[in-house]
């Protein structure tokens, strides 16, 4: 028998919320979230975290939640699981800054349970910079690795790689951003328990707010141009499209009659399309768009 | 025997993309289509023609498609049909205004047809006001009406309904707009040969230019805020969640590898989310909120 309760996980998660959104509070030296606590009908409820026009952040979003009831059927046909009832608790957190130099990030952390006593511990943290910069890429990944390698040494090479998979934009045959990490499904195995899972996700979840806060520092102070304004809003028009078309959460939040308004915080405050834009030769936008693509070593 | 061959409805189909574009350009007064021919290397191919940065269009597109070749399996599964050489054809168009006071408009008119003979001609035109204006909703409809009469009496209701159904965005509980019609399988019928239904298609598609053009015309001149421009950035918000999350020519088109900065086109040069955002109680934008729902006649 394994102790660790879904509410002791739940707990933390929501423990978790309330420090991020106070770190990014401090780095961004001026906005502040707003909370809005919801219920779902069926059962359990969250709690989402929006700050807009910040100094740094123009719109950033850091949810919690903690869902239970009768698992919907088509979720338990896609997951071949029997009939059941379910548990699942999670943060997610999209951040777009004003700064086109500041890149995009976003985290998720979940833990899932059904009635049957099967368990999985899910999520990620990817980068995406409007503008490619070669040093932040290292460090993220970097901190990345650090954070896997205490854990297990195979969950790095593995992860990353899932993560190129996953956050890849097939329409466009490329990258969101420059990856990250991605893991779903980790359940007790030989070499790892439950509460060593846990362990790893917690590890994962406090990675996001020292990184972050990091590039924010870093990139916030730049100046940038017009052009390059317009090219972050060309950027988040790629976002948007993962989101919409081949994000699996945003999809579970659609089909599961989510509450829209914080599924969709992922959302960029604005976002725009130009037809057949295509950077000048040697430009940096350029540059940027030769490295969205799967398996670059950072 | 039927004698209309595909050539000829093609043939038909690109001269009305071509009489399209012209009036849409003397009613801009200012802007000019570019032209992009591309070819699909399963066969087929089309002619892209986008107007950016116009008087009154913002972003506007007039694509023409005839594409053959082999039915891609997931189409021909899910049209249940076995496995055949297809041919499609079509126009689509998508046109965003500067002025939020002037409405967004969609049109598609197409025709299908398969090797074993089986064939259909859908389409549709629907508007997407940002301020529901009821003297333009009704003129818009009456138009539809008055075409739709001409062949068959039952159209308008069959296709009204339809729109409404079809252009409709369930995470929302809001039509996309103001509706309009919509349809599909249209083949020979007891009451119908083929060349009366292209007729009809023929109908809808010289339909598009004078009531798009009057639009124009009533409501580019029209003053606007700070306000009502950013309402308009949050309504093609909603636009772009529909066509990226359920439109199913977007959908047909990502899964069949067409050319993306053609299916794209669609998307708005400038959209914006904000965070649970509430129009003002007695607003413009509440009332056009409230219009936004099925079944209305207008």
């Amino acid at each position: 028998m394994e102790e660790l309760s879904k509410e002791e996980i739940a707990n933390w998660l929501k423990g978790l919320q309330s420090r991020i959104c106070l770190a990014l509070e401090q780095a961004d030296g001026a906005g502040k979230f707003s909370t809005e606590e919801w219920e779902r009908s069926e059962g359990g409820g969250g709690v989402t975290r929006i700050l807009q026009n910040g100094n740094v952040i123009e719109k950033g979003g850091v949810n919690f939640s903690a869902v239970s009831g009768k698992l919907p059927e088509n979720i338990s046909n896609a997951l071949k699981l029997p009939p059941s009832d379910f548990f699942a608790t999670g943060v997610s957190i999209v951040i777009h800054p004003h700064n086109p130099h500041v890149p995009i990030i976003h985290m998720n952390v979940r833990y899932f349970e059904v009635s049957s006593g099967a368990y999985w511990f899910g999520g990620g943290i990817d980068l995406t910079p409007h503008y490619v910069n070669a040093a932040d890429a290292t460090f993220f990944h970097k901190a990345l690795k650090d954070t896997c390698d205490k854990h297990d040494a195979a969950y790095y090479p593995e992860f990353k790689k899932w993560a190129d998979d996953y956050f890849f934009i097939p329409h466009r045959n490329e990258t969101r951003g420059v990856g990250g990490i991605f893991f779903d499904r980790l359940t007790t195995s030989e070499k790892h328990s439950k509460k060593n899972r846990f362990e790893f996700l917690k590890a994962v979840g406090e990675t996001f707010a020292p990184v972050y806060t990091e590039l924010m520092k870093r990139n916030s102070d730049k100046p940038f141009s017009e052009k390059e304004k317009q090219w972050q809003l060309i950027r988040r028009g790629r976002y948007v499209e993962f989101n919409l078309v081949y994000d699996k959460g945003t999809k579970f939040g659609l089909d599961t009659n989510g509450r829209i308004e914080s599924i969709l915080m992922s959302l960029p405050a604005m976002a725009s399309w130009q037809y057949n834009f295509s950077p000048e030769a040697g430009s940096a936008e350029e540059n940027t768009l030769s490295l969205l693509r799967k398996g670059v070593e950072w």
